[in-house]
């Protein structure tokens, strides 16, 4: 299983559904930004315009609370720019802060840069040009300071590197993002959008940072880089701030009553997010393929096997199929 | 003017809104493939998931006719292939056949590539590695042969460099595609889904070619690069042949009358395809402004005085309203 979010595995191996799965393996709100029932025509149907995209990258620099000297460009989703980082960063190694999304290390190695995995952003060695940091980490929900942040951004400034802060889950918990120092470092702040609002399949993210930086990766992406449904919802869920603000309380208390679920069938719960948790099992990895039989599918870690990620259970019915289940096999 | 398809320019410009302007400066569809009232939920919510992108990737398969050999991957758009192209091909020269679409010699450009125009494909030199061949192209609608593309694939094999074929609005007369010769030589197909379908803000394309190619490819666009909608919608309409081959009879004769109208006005029709029409006058770049101060938006070129290209008429309301003008300022 490359990622989580992708059930075409578990049930090639395990029979049912998508309707059948209670999927838990991503990091998803499963309580989206409602969208409206029908869309205008030319969304679909005509190009994006600049005037679209404006749109949508105003109401994304006030919702982060990007300072003024900071440039923003939208993708089609996170990953895309996670794509084009290696081809646009200036030769050298990267280290990346992990264990982590795997993607990052991915993608620099495919484009044949050197990477190396490092623990914490003040051990990098003097060696790496660049450093990728995922804040609040992913699966662990470990928070890198903005201080240590800075000093790693100034000390990869010398090197005419970037710091790479991929931002997936800060929406959670905006007062961890780096948006105020990017403006005059080389830091590249990564934004999803789908998580936090619930609409993965819309395919929305941001890059933001330094002019310098961002025209380079605006000039990478090309014209039309966001779909016209993208441009329209992504513009008007950013608008919502009482919506953003009231969901931050209703994932916090989804995610205890989650964690109560899994402690109460063993798990020690050691991270994650109010959008997953990461918890700790002595049987994780048998205790993975016995949801999966149940047709429950959660994330495993080929880097550690006493541990389970967890994302938020839909509804009650989810999360007392989930205890059931658990109460069977743990 | 960059690009036809963004009002955003000329509204600026002129004045008026979206809707008060009649926008003949694309080559897209105006009768669009009919997409239900409502996507199911978690069309938007989820991210896509491998049977998704099969599902895409196997009526892709059939409605283009795809030899068996051959490979196809789907991006966020053809604009989206087109900007990685130049980061995954050989080193080398490329020779662009033209005039055409802007945007290929800028994106090689800008990626550092040394591009040369050419004005046929059986004129290219030797020192160039790759070749990129609108067909049918934009904006005069010239059709390469086959065996001129097969001869000039066969030439850049020898030279590990790639035959780009962009065919955009090949959907309009599907006999034109290369799509027979692209398994077994270092041949690289653009499909665009949005202009025939009409359906451009959905951002959809595709790349063919041999697996070796295709591959490369994928692996740069990575995981989730279509949208939720673009995949559910994408496999409907490329799954509905009744469809296409009735939009290709109407495209043919809403052609004809936008033709008749140009023609009454003093123009010649000098190419094209169904879904737009180049059209000469020595006035051209006079009529465009006029056009525009009728908030009439069609497209002209940098590279000549006397053409225009005008896309379809959404309505007769619209031909007429372009029929007025036209007797007011040609």
């Amino acid at each position: 299983m490359e990622h989580g979010g992708d059930l075409t595995e578990a049930i090639a191996r395990h029979g049912g559904t998508p309707e059948s799965w209670l999927d838990l393996s991503t990091g998803i709100n499963p309580w989206p930004w409602p969208i409206p029932a029908r869309l205008p025509n030319d969304v679909w149907q005509r190009l994006p315009s600049r005037a679209d995209q404006d749109a949508l990258t105003a109401a994304a620099r006030k919702a982060y609370g990007m300072p003024d000297g900071a440039d923003i460009t939208a993708a089609a989703g996170t990953q895309t720019l996670i794509q084009w980082l290696p081809y646009l960063a200036a030769p050298g190694q990267v280290a990346v802060v992990g264990p982590t999304y795997s993607e990052h290390a991915v993608t620099w190695t495919k484009a044949g840069r050197e990477v190396i995995a490092v623990s914490d952003v003040d051990e990098v060695p003097a060696s790496a040009v660049h450093i990728i940091v995922v804040n609040p980490n992913n699966p662990d929900g470990r928070i890198t300071a903005c201080d240590a942040l800075f000093s790693a951004a100034a000390r990869l400034n010398d090197r005419g590197g970037w710091l790479v802060i991929d931002e997936a889950f800060v929406d959670v918990d905006p007062h961890v993002s780096a948006v105020t120092i990017c403006a005059d470092l080389p830091v590249v702040i990564l934004r999803s959008f789908g998580k936090f609002y619930g609409l993965a399949g819309l395919r929305l993210g941001f890059a933001i940072g330094a002019p310098n930086i961002i025209t380079r990766v605006a000039g990478a992406l090309g014209p039309w880089p966001c779909s016209g449904p993208a441009l329209h919802i992504g513009t008007a869920a950013l608008r919502d701030q009482p919506w953003a603000d009231r969901m931050r309380g209703v994932l916090t208390r989804r995610a205890g009553e989650l964690d109560e679920v899994l402690v109460k069938a063993g798990f020690t719960i050691v991270g994650g997010t109010s959008l997953f948790r990461l918890a700790r099992h002595p049987e994780a990895l048998k205790l993975h393929a016995a949801l999966a039989r149940q047709h429950v599918w959660c994330r495993s870690f080929d880097w550690a096997d006493d541990l389970l990620r967890f994302g938020l259970a839909p509804d009650i019915a989810s999360l007392d199929r989930l205890a059931a289940v658990l109460s069977l096999v743990a």
